[in-house]
């Protein structure tokens, strides 16, 4: 029942398919936006619904990228016409969401984390496997040029045995304080993300974790149980290890970049820049500035997730990144914030 | 009546407008195919017709693109619904093409050279000026990302004055040798580019140019009075001097860069790689590739000529490139050939 | 009576007093190879004696660079005309050594760790205190031109306050296991540097340690109780957080970087190329490689630690690095050591 | 007669011989500095004296480097112990000097140019060659590491044929103007250097030069005949071309890169750095500053030009520079200052 994506999907290199699948977005927020705004100029879907409890954003996501606004799901889950859901609702809805899906038959994608709780997102991970929709889990980085590249090289043995792993992601500006019950924190939101790319690039199963975290850059945080500065310790059951290094705020804009050491070699990503003029002049060197924000940095994979979900949904390909991916991610961060809570490390039970 | 395009239009910032202009290319061949699948994905511009004495690819772009194919210009000229023409067809159609445009009232980009002959030219630039039509050269490399912001940040005098100037342009693959007579031979093709760079940068005339040239790639070209390796200086009214190396075929990708130095600094963009993964391994450490083709590197541009295109129809902006400048690119271009040819520096006649 | 050398020790900004204080090196090994060549090559020093046990090791390096080869040091501390003592000597004989200068009245350099245990690196520091020699631990990593630079820096306030620091060192080829109870392992040999350029750099002392090691490179350093890969994490009284990467074997040379994130930015070493010549050919662009040792990259600094050393004893400068430096790097050394076997975060006692 | 050096000398190469040769140096200003220190530290070389017609100059170097301190050269000449000379007096002085080394059968580098004339350059080639006396011109950048490593490479054949070059070199502040007859000018002066590494590289002989020059910089040079800004193209008998852009000042250091562009690839340096660390901050990455000028770039060659010289005198090895080098690179000087004059490509003559 489990199942892993852990084949490489080259953004790309499928053929998209040119039939129109039907779309809803759940969720008219932030990233619900940038769903909306892909399905609407995607070649392969049409974007029927935009759904979201707070209608009026519904409505303008709708007004601008198509389809009809809604407050509930049930019409679009009702509807022949959709065959595919996006959900990026609440976190808090993620659960409900997925479950509606496969009960009714949607292929969908659901942003991380797949439920509040680790067994809500057991029960999604069943109740798909159950349907046999096909349904992936958002994690976008996969899709990311430079991060597939890094992944398809290592998995090709390029860098020999993986043995150790380094992660730096910081976010150039940190999101308010009150965010964090909504989010889940830093390590659930942020560290989901790179838990994922660390089991797919090792190719092995995390089996503990050891996390620091303090509040240097606002502590408020601290208020509702949430970090902004963490640093994070995890080993494989292959021996690799891995570092991460999580920030809420650069001043310089979206501080990211991955480091995969090997037994042959090492591969490392830069630091994105925005354009490629050096400026010389008394005394320094002044290079293009980095990536603003996640937005810009990773705007290319969110419409390669469409690429892979069509691919996946016309000609039977594997996602790009599975529901129990998104399962094991969740269970490190959940190990990583009781690491941070009990100051010790914590092994990591085997429920994907 | 000359006018040159000397401010910097920073492509997006214009606010594009959303009310769609009827659209006709000229010439169904690579370039004009770029611009075809642009104006069809273009939020402003709706493409009614794509034109080519060879009708099967015309209908080819069409059916893939939209819009109607034909073979001959009259009726998209007589079709009062296409308000905006991109002239793309081939060299020896341009003159023809673009004053039947500015006959018929409409606005257009001409694909440089702007005609067969520098009087040919003129004439193109005095019928755009008398008709009024908003016109322009289709230097997209004005409206890359980098090359745009080198322009922005000379102009406004962070390096000071402008003293020298070094630009290195080879393509990865070269032509057919045969080709040459059609596009007029790489001084004048790819030369065009740069000779208008280089006045846009410096913000002045030149005034001399001298070039040697060799056939070090295929020695074919030479059958066809062409050459496929050249070193070029240019001298401007300002005194600012000019190198130029140019070349048919650099096994690496498309080897191009530009620097600008000046009395307070420099300002150099790099040779833009494909990807930002370094691979560090016995001996050496690999980054990632250069931008394989122009295509790849400068497909943005292409995207941002029509956002400038579309406000000049409809909000008065200025052009990127006027055809002025076109003519003056020409002009260079001319007088290299004739350099390459006598061995001799040749003056610029200002005829622009 | 505990001091440390916070303050930024700028190698070669100091001037270098021309008068000859005479030096004698303990140990004829690679290290004291290094300082015996570069004593004799210093303008301030002059060196005396080369001390070895092994006799003929001495006297091969007193044979090239100077100096009466002995077997014993007695008669380098009888010796009136030697002011200097650099103790290059193996690990076991550090204690001894360090209290023999101090005892004699010898400014001296020492070699980490201060001795093999706690107790005897705090006997070192107390008796060198009641002496008043001029006393160094040999840090010299701390004289490194961009170590120095980005912790003046970074003292200086360029990047806000510090919070998270990330180190990675891993040397190009592994050590034979059997030396790992010689040298202390990895933990203690490389680890001590680094722990100490953390508290440098943050200003911060060290509070907590958790370690995790693996035998990734070679099965036969589990035989000796060393580990040959190893995730650290630090946090400092300041809040601070510090990821370390260690490792035994890079296969593309001396695979170093030092990384401050702060407040206000962040300031990053590159793993230093030797050279700096760029190849472009199909589908790669190649650079220099990286620096292939310890030995290469860090020659200038041992050359800087006698330059420094010189104007401690000369003009009464600080040195770079206290004996007090060395005490605290080495209790972090210990308990890092002790958090890999109990696997658990260690809380590292302030002796120091 | 004729000899060129089209050898790969490797710096550090070649075992240096233990014995020590005596030397003088002839003239005392900047670049007699440069040479007196390097031979009075250098392994193989006794600093026997320094002698500048200026008296008080030459006193002030043997003082601090040792040697006697002579206003004529006639008692080095003839004073057996003196087996070598380094020619570093002025301009003017250099052929009665290069005659006067070789006709008392001493050993020599001369700086460049060799003579005030070409014919005064073809008599000291004469004269060295019929002597049979170790000669060698000064050209240092050839024992650059980086620009070797380029030439190593090309010469290999890893680029496949070399078919352009292309060479950047600004100081970093402007020489007085005034110093303009007694140094040549620019072109003599720095374009010397270049216009060898490009004959070296390419393996070809230059024919035909084509220049430009303007004072951008200082408008006195104009006074003196000199330019501080050219252009310049250069054809050689291989078909290869190669474009320079020299300037005498850059306000962010000692700019300075070369390109080989071949059939199979491409060679460049980059600017180089002094140190490796990058500082990020709101809106740029600022990376380490330029080399400051040509005496940090290039020190190390310098010291490697006495291992090369010592190597030849002892050993036999080959020069890393000939006479007839030196004499190639000032006839293309001579040609390129004319060029400028008359503003035409001037042909090279072949009197090397």
């Amino acid at each position: 029942m489990t199942q892993h994506s852990r084949g490489i999907i080259t953004p790309g290199r499928s053929p998209v398919p040119r039939s129109m699948i039907g779309c809803a977005v759940f969720g008219a927020g932030v990233i619900g936006e940038v769903h909306a705004r892909n399905v609407s100029r995607h070649g392969s879907f049409d974007l029927r619904y935009v759904i979201d409890p707070a209608i009026d954003r519904a409505r303008t996501l709708a007004q601008t990228w198509g389809g009809t606004a809604a407050a509930d799901i049930a019409p679009a889950l009702a509807d022949d016409t959709v065959a595919a859901v996006i959900i990026a609702s609440s976190t808090s809805a993620h659960e409900e969401h997925a479950l509606a899906c496969a009960g009714a038959g949607k292929a969908f994608i659901c942003e991380k984390p797949l439920a509040g709780s680790l067994e809500g997102a057991r029960a999604c991970v069943a109740s798909a496997a159950a349907s046999g929709v096909v349904a992936a889990t958002g994690f976008n980085r996969r899709l990311d040029h430079d991060y597939a590249a890094v992944a398809a090289r290592t998995l090709d043995g390029e860098i020999g045995a993986v043995e150790m792993l380094h992660f730096a992601s910081r976010g150039h500006k940190p999101p308010a304080p009150e965010t964090a019950p909504h989010s889940g924190g830093m390590i659930r939101e942020k560290g989901a993300h790179f838990f994922d790319l660390a089991a797919w690039l090792t190719g092995a199963e995390p089996v503990e974790v050891y996390a620091v975290g303090a509040c240097l850059v606002d502590p408020r945080f601290a208020d509702y149980g949430d970090v902004d500065t963490a640093a994070l310790t995890v080993r494989f059951d292959s021996g690799a290890l891995a570092t991460f290094d999580f920030g809420r705020r650069a001043v310089f804009g979206q501080d990211e970049l991955i480091e995969v050491f090997g037994s042959q070699g090492m591969l490392v990503t830069g630091r994105h820049r925005r354009g490629n003029v050096a400026h010389f002049t008394g005394g320094a060197v002044t290079e293009a500035e980095v990536m603003p924000g996640w937005h810009e940095r990773f705007a290319d994979s969110y419409v390669a997730e469409l690429d892979v979900f069509a691919a996946a949904m016309t000609h039977g390909e594997p996602v790009h990144a599975s529901l129990a991916d998104g399962l094991r991610a969740q269970a490190v961060a959940e190990a990583a914030v009781r690491s941070i809570k009990q100051n010790r490390p914590v092994a990591i039970e085997r429920i994907w």
